[in-house]
């Protein structure tokens, strides 16, 4: 039987070019700055960009780029996102609040399918989701659920945090979902161990980011973010920016 | 009504002297690495202690010890620990295996509930759990289930990380849950904002632990890792490491 909620969502989702899955297996690998960084680059570019926070465990992006109280969406036969920095923004802070109260396991994949479901986007050429870290039933109900969703995977140079992404890629290999890429995020050295073993899993080894510790003075703050090195340098991956027709 | 495998899972944890929850409601801060450390300097110092890796997320203590492949607990009643580097050692990877099919929900739920209910720790002065990251199911199924637990937290210095754990920490204080204190992980500068908030927050703030770079090195050698910075670190902390009467 075919879940008829696939069908809504994903005529909700008809006006998206592509549909970035910004995810690590991981979490910590500094996957929301990431998210957020390749959103405002896209939009810089001139792209139609939305950003989604689905980061169940601990949205982060609305503070990363430093949104006002105010900014929410609007109710209009659905949600309408409001725009921000030049991005379509929402997030499941606005459904959830930002209070500490943890959503049971059957709650979390409820607030998830009532937020794609309702979500007006409309015409956009990227939309880039800050997904929820780990390869849990949240993970798992976007692959389903969402047709089109492609990955660029998230990890650090660490061998223990490749070695769960490493898991993520397998299951996602095993589910046959598209990945763009693999980013080594906070690279410290010149260790080549994750870009090897990226491009014998196949997969497209994009680039490394270099820690940065001047982007935790840029929380909150799009415009100094784009100043980094993690965006400079994000700014060369060979990510196809060009939307698929 | 009472759940009755509470009293068969603290009968089980009955000759255990203290249990020390290692735990973060952010992934990546280092939670593992810590937890272990933690472990062998008590038995360093002559306790007799288990380590208990719950971190259904992507279990990583084994790989921290280099525990080899035939080191595996024997049934006997239930699952006997087995002894590795002078710790009872045992894993959810025992149970459920290194490979990438995640558990539902449910499941995960049904392994930690299975594991606390079949392991026979015997006698300890110290059991520390790897807890899983995040105040998700698992972790709120622990401190309903677990009489007795106290949490010691990690963190980073990073505030998008500090804001998550913030959300942890005042979750575990509405459920009335005995917290050690907060350890600070990865710390490159002398900000100390996160010890100021946690002393507003009525916590003990048990230190900073330096960033170490040699640490990856000692991935599988317990005996390296308590030669790092970490360690050394650890063992000033004034974490109380007398057994309570």
């Amino acid at each position: 039987m075919v879940d008829p909620r696939i069908s809504v969502i994903n005529q909700r989702l008809n006006g998206i070019k592509r549909i970035v899955a910004v995810s690590s297996g991981k979490g910590g690998v500094g996957k929301s700055v990431v998210a957020t960084v390749l959103a405002l680059l896209l939009a810089k570019e001139g792209c139609r960009v939305g950003l989604f926070d689905l980061d169940f465990t601990g949205p982060s992006t609305h503070i990363i780029l430093g949104v006002p109280k105010g900014v929410e969406p609007k109710e209009e036969k659905g949600l309408v996102p409001p725009t921000f920095d030049g991005l379509a923004y929402m997030s499941l802070v606005y459904f959830v609040g930002d209070n500490p109260a943890p959503l049971r396991g059957v709650d979390v994949s409820n607030a998830l399918i009532e937020l794609l479901s309702v979500t007006q986007w409309g015409k956009l050429d990227f939309l880039v989701i800050d997904m929820p870290p780990g390869i849990g039933d949240p993970v798992l109900d976007l692959v389903r659920l969402v047709e089109r969703i492609e990955f660029l995977i998230i990890t650090t140079p660490s061998l223990l945090a490749f070695e769960v992404v490493k898991k993520q890629i397998a299951l996602l290999c095993e589910l046959k979902m598209p990945i763009i890429g693999v980013v080594e995020n906070m690279k410290m050295n010149k260790a080549t161990d994750v870009q090897v073993e990226t491009e014998k899993l196949g997969l497209k080894y994009l680039g490394a980011i270099p820690y940065d510790p001047l982007v935790e003075a840029t929380i909150g703050n799009p415009v100094k973010l784009l100043e980094t090195t993690v965006a400079s340098t994000m700014s060369q991956f060979k990510i196809s920016t060009k939307p698929k027709k």
